[in-house]
């Protein structure tokens, strides 16, 4: 069983991550994991192993698995998120393990850093969201620098895992200055330190000063995107009602747009606008200028047939 | 109180979640949470909304609130993830309210679909991921396009959220479109619909399949990166190791490696990379191109004075 246990205080676990933990002989983890769910444990064989030993912690599991043993193998966070879940799978499959094998797996979800962090520091991930991790052991760096600067540029909010370490401490300091190349110096940023742990500490600051703050291997960095504010010491994401209602006017609909149904600068709407422009004269090239998308991408949308009109039909609909 | 009440199934609620609804004097919830959770809820006050009303739903939790009732506000997944925790503060923050407030606010972490649906199919994020949202009811177009775009270029493994409704049905096609032009028409996808709950059904296809797939409001879309792969009826991203460590030989380190340190290919390695490739004639537009990264973000590194040696800084280090 991969065990998801959240960030760390017992509340946050889930029922079935208790449990799992509960029904196992033997308990797997990184010795500060172990060290969270101390409480849960006693009586059981415990194996503790260092950060660096995923791949160790995956093949001991399978050994006492394969001794008939019930394993809790724990990450912090959900498992599957850069946690035990990959490099498990990873040494089950080397070891020629199949589904039908004696040793069953399940991974138990929770909730990740970016999600406990995101809790404590108000409503960041309301919009769509990146999870980078800056470590190095394992990824090259320009395919991180590929990533940063992808969504830097595509105005994501990103949490960023592993932003430092005793050794690595200019990942943090790269990533900033590739961001900067595409955001605003002010984009809030909130670096929370043990989440949800007794020595949890939040920190506000700003992209141009993120890489002095005081950040180390407990700590998430959230930066947010083009419209995330700092209010009342409150990080929020506006989800988009604005394009849509008027929140001063007692949340009416603004004028050309419909409750439950796409914005008029949605697919359907932007669409239409597209092909009218390239009507009124603008070639493929100006429209993935004002529009900044790929050339080909608008050559393909302006190469399929006319859309028919929105249909009527009652069908449940989506959020917003 | 905001709460996550991650999938659906009760086993996979937080215990602080559990407690939270306990503690209510009201609830309130989209009908299909509501019903999630109706074996939690008996005796309180009932709030259900339809799918467009989540200001209305923090309108009326801000109205119980202040008449002293506690509240419970429910989200499917994490209430931070195009959950409620944003259009809540939105809602607050527009009637006035601040931390100071006799109405507090505690928002209660989950696990959000992609977490949920990754556990279900093995260990799809063990690296870097985005949350796209394909709904267009709040977001423009554009916007939603130029994430793909970014995202389907710089690797992510991408979980789409609101893949497709009875009236948005061609967002997915046009997702599709925006990744067949970066992605391997092969690149393995999970569509995963109501996940932990009674109807659970788990696809596997690929991404020039994806479209035709069976999918709906309650479908949740991994679609993996570069390196992600099926095997077995599981769908895995590795994580790196085989970068660093020989797998078929047992783990041992491969060839200018080391356990616990950065790749030789990490941020210091590429540095010094970067600046013998200028120094035997390379320049900057030719290693833009070599290590696809930004001109300028080139230019600034090598304007970097040389980093010391890598220092023996005796501390807790990062994962791998």
């Amino acid at each position: 069983m991969l065990v998801g246990i959240g960030p760390g205080s017992v509340d946050h676990m889930t029922q079935r991550a208790r449990d799992a933990i509960a029904e196992s002989d033997v308990v797997i983890g990184y010795v500060t994991y172990i060290k969270l769910v101390a409480d849960l444990i006693e009586g059981k064989e415990i194996i503790r192993k260092s950060m660096t030993e995923e791949l160790d912690r995956a093949v001991s599991a399978l050994e006492a698995a394969r001794q008939g043993k019930k394993v809790a193998l724990i990450s912090s966070g959900d498992a599957g998120v850069y946690g035990m879940a990959g490099p498990t799978y990873e040494v089950l499959f080397q070891a020629g393990w199949t589904p039908d094998d004696a040793v069953q797996v399940e991974i138990i979800p929770g909730a990740s850093a970016l999600n406990s962090c995101a809790a404590l520091v108000g409503a960041p991930l309301t919009h769509d969201f990146c999870a980078i991790s800056l470590s190095d052991l394992l990824t090259p760096w320009p395919t991180i620098a590929r990533r940063l600067d992808a969504v830097a540029l595509a105005d994501f909010v990103v949490a960023l895992y592993n932003p430092k370490s005793g050794r690595r401490t200019r990942q943090i300091v790269e990533a900033q200055r590739l961001f900067l190349r595409h955001r605003r110096a002010d984009t809030p940023v909130a670096i929370v330190k043990s989440g949800y742990r007794r020595r949890q500490n939040i920190v506000f600051t700003t992209l141009d000063q993120m890489a002095e703050a005081d950040i180390g291997m407990l700590s998430t960095v959230l930066i947010g995107n083009s419209n995330t504010f700092i209010r009342h010491g409150l990080m929020v994401t506006p989800r988009g009602y604005a394009n849509k209602y008027d929140m001063a006017d007692g949340g009416t609909t603004r004028e050309g747009e419909k409750a439950g149904r796409s914005l008029s600068t949605g697919l359907l709407g932007w669409l239409q606008q597209v092909k009218l422009e390239h009507a009124e004269g603008a070639d493929v090239a100006e429209l993935a200028r004002r529009h900044r998308l790929p050339q080909d991408y608008i050559q393909s949308v302006l190469d399929e047939p006319d859309e028919l009109p929105e249909t009527e039909v009652a069908t449940e609909e989506d959020a917003a």
